[in-house]
């Protein structure tokens, strides 16, 4: 690309000045931005410290703590104010050993991860006969009690997607999968990876166990051993046996807490801005992608904006804790803080790929507001849309307040080749792309956070 | 690509033919070549039943035994005559429990995998102070001595070759790294893993130790961990320490074998045409590229040639065992026909992707015969050389013999993202190139094998 947005935004400025043509240009929110594209260091500063110093920061375990030190002290040294830890108790499940294998018709190992609440096995395993789901709905059809003492499969395939709309349509196998299963009689579930890549590192993630169901042993099959099954079963239907041996474990309640810090404003009886990301990964990477990105965009979008001068209101970052295995920090936050107003919420946790869409909750009840949003990231190549933001995982706050939010939709098309597996590692954020995303974060949260009006959301 | 070959062919047949034009022309060996590289399903219907059915093969263990007898009955069923397996000892060695991590300064677990012959750390582990070294180059400059009671960490870094050249610079970092290590006093060494992609699967391998040197447990780690370590390094270069648990053992003397099977030439007294591949493969994938494929490309070709017609000379297909941790087949067979005249060896072990090169140790000495070859190929967009051929580890028949190679040198540009990893499986090979190599090897095997003179090795 040749064009160069920052000396365009210097021409039209000097076109709008002409009676004061000699003074130099204000410098402009935008050409902040445009710098942050070009020369931000912050963000990749925080992601390349996070994952090389704390690495995986598994939900209520120590290292999630460290991460929170970690956290604290990068606030500080990089001129947050009133940066804490605001602590709270979670449930904790840890991973155990983890093995598959086929025995019958064919002998070979599976790669597989167990997929969080999946129970154990116990450390000789479980052998049973295998029914195969080519897609989530064949079990749905399944007759209640046909899973009697086996092992379920499912195939269900996920196909990438730029808005990632692939994980609603895939997710629904891993996210209740299991526990439909079991409520048909089976002893242990495997599915294949919810992943759009072909590497044999298994995606995890969180499953739920319905009401009255007991949780049985879960796990995730890398998408080339789940091919090899289909093929194993395409040979021999009615014949396949796997071994399993899982063996995660509770490890009861224990201490996560979130770390918040403030960019303070110039008026500070003003509600704040409120930018969210979390802080734990699963343990298989090292968190790099989810969500270590989100929190260095969004850490870095405020320094960008404190950079350009002291704003209006006070920019507060929420590094909520515990959102992989059940939101756990993104409740408390919203507990703790009901009755605290805040202008508005926006949260970065989809990896750190471009930003191409702005979405909000107030496009057509505050339409002077999005549309000076939507003309500030235009030079970042973001495009305006009429599709309404629902706030990411961690914004329960705002969205329990029916607060204001705006999604910076990020290019999913690649995030779920890495999305909760080994591959999650600093190696996979493109360092462009990244500073892509501090600018149009820099664009709208400064924007927002020297609004002196509230957002109106009702017509 | 537009042009078709066999529609050329044709064209010039009926052109050659003016006085004849009614009669069919002839089916040519270049015909049947192009039949294979846009129909055969034989190398598929190999390799896809060795990786659903089988799976990993390694040397000396039960699963190598059942490839066996899966190649046999496979190759029985294709038509292939005098198949049999011819046994021998060998010295096996089993991969155990492995796990990695950094303890000081940060602490964060490592995907590493043990290195064949790495010697056991005991389930216990071990853990020491980790030195680094940026190559191979800087491990030879160390003082002996000087790596008493640490762990050696050499990250020597590899890039991708089209030749595969890449290997030969960044190989012996893995294939004598450790036992470099441990004759300077090191009790164990890791190494960046020898592989060209980004993946949390390291690249296993064997390495050797030098007499009296005690081998020392050594493992690969996968290259973001390496990025990692080194990243760490650069934080705090003096104070680093790691633990490490690998358990792999020594099995002591098992039988491993080779297979072969002939397709019987019209003179059987005249030396056959030896085709090589190994069946076993590393224990981590399912040995699909290495070197499922090229059992799969050398037995769809002799079948190719097969069916254009019975061949003047026989074509004998060898699956050699127990290539990866030794050439115990390959020095096998050697021992056992090193009396018995071959017209030529060619092998197949470098993947599946297509064929971009002729190379031959008679180039210059029976010119015709290279030119001849040459000319068989050039349709399927081969060029010719002037490398000297070296022929496939598996053919140590042939070269004791001193005599004729051929190597048809596939494009190895993405064969080390994939090579002893866990990655290895069915999905990574590409069909339509996988076919391109059937009809090169059919256009070489089938000229040679009804060449009625030999080759000319000296001018």
């Amino acid at each position: 690309m040749t064009r160069s947005p920052l000396a365009l935004a210097a021409l039209s400025l000097a076109i709008a000045t002409p009676s004061n043509a000699t003074s130099p240009p204000k410098w402009t929110l935008g050409d902040q931005a445009q710098k942050a594209l070009e020369e931000d260091k912050t963000a990749w500063d925080f992601l390349e410290g996070i994952t090389t110093e704390v690495g995986p920061r598994m939900a209520g375990t120590e290292a999630e703590a460290r991460g929170r030190s970690w956290a604290v002290q990068w606030l500080t040294r990089n001129g947050f104010a009133n940066v804490i830890e605001e602590p709270y108790d979670m449930q904790t499940w840890v991973r155990g050993e983890e093995k598959a294998e086929v025995t019958v018709p064919y002998a070979q190992p599976m790669r597989i991860t167990a997929l969080g609440t999946s129970a154990s096995t116990g450390p000789d395993g479980i052998e049973a006969e295998v029914v195969y789901f080519p897609t989530y709905a064949h079990l749905q059809a399944a007759e209640p009690g046909s899973l009697n003492g086996k092992i379920a499969f499912i195939s269900h395939d996920m196909r990438p997607t730029q808005d990632g709309s692939g994980y609603g349509f895939a997710g629904p196998a891993r996210w209740t999968g299991a526990g439909l299963a079991a409520s048909k009689g089976a002893i242990a579930t495997v599915i294949r990876s919810i992943g759009t890549e072909n590497h044999r590192t298994p995606h995890t993630g969180g499953t739920t166990f319905p009401e009255g169901v007991a949780a049985t042993p879960a796990g995730a099959l890398s998408n080339p051993d789940a091919d090899n099954l289909e093929r194993i079963f395409a040979r021999q239907p009615r014949s396949v046996r796997m071994k399993l041996v899982l063996t995660p474990r509770d490890l009861g309640t224990t201490k996560s807490g979130n770390v918040t810090g403030e960019i303070v404003g110039r008026d500070p009886s003003l509600p704040p801005v409120l930018l969210a990301c979390h802080l734990d990964s699963w343990d298989l990477g090292t968190g790099a992608i989810d969500d270590g990105a989100g929190c260095a965009i969004i850490a870095a979008a405020a320094k960008q904006v404190a950079a350009h001068g002291k704003p209006l209101r006070t920019i507060r970052v929420l590094f909520a804790g515990a959102e992989e295995t059940g939101l756990w920090g993104s409740k408390a936050y919203a507990a703790a803080h009901k009755d605290e107003p805040f202008l508005l919420g926006i949260e970065s946790d989809f990896g750190a790929d471009r930003i191409w869409r702005i979405d909000s909750n107030f496009t057509k009840t505050d339409a002077d507001l999005y549309a000076q949003l939507s003309a500030a990231v235009a030079p970042f190549g973001v495009a305006p849309s009429m599709q309404q933001a629902g706030g990411g995982a961690d914004l329960n706050v705002v969205r329990e307040q029916k607060g204001a939010l705006v999604d910076l939709q990020q290019d999913g098309t690649r995030y779920f080749d890495l999305h909760h597996t080994p591959d999650d590692t600093l190696d996979k954020v493109d360092p462009v792309q990244l500073r892509q995303n501090v600018a149009v974060w820099t664009a709208v949260v400064g924007t927002l956070a020297n609004r002196a009006n509230g957002i109106k959301l009702a017509e």
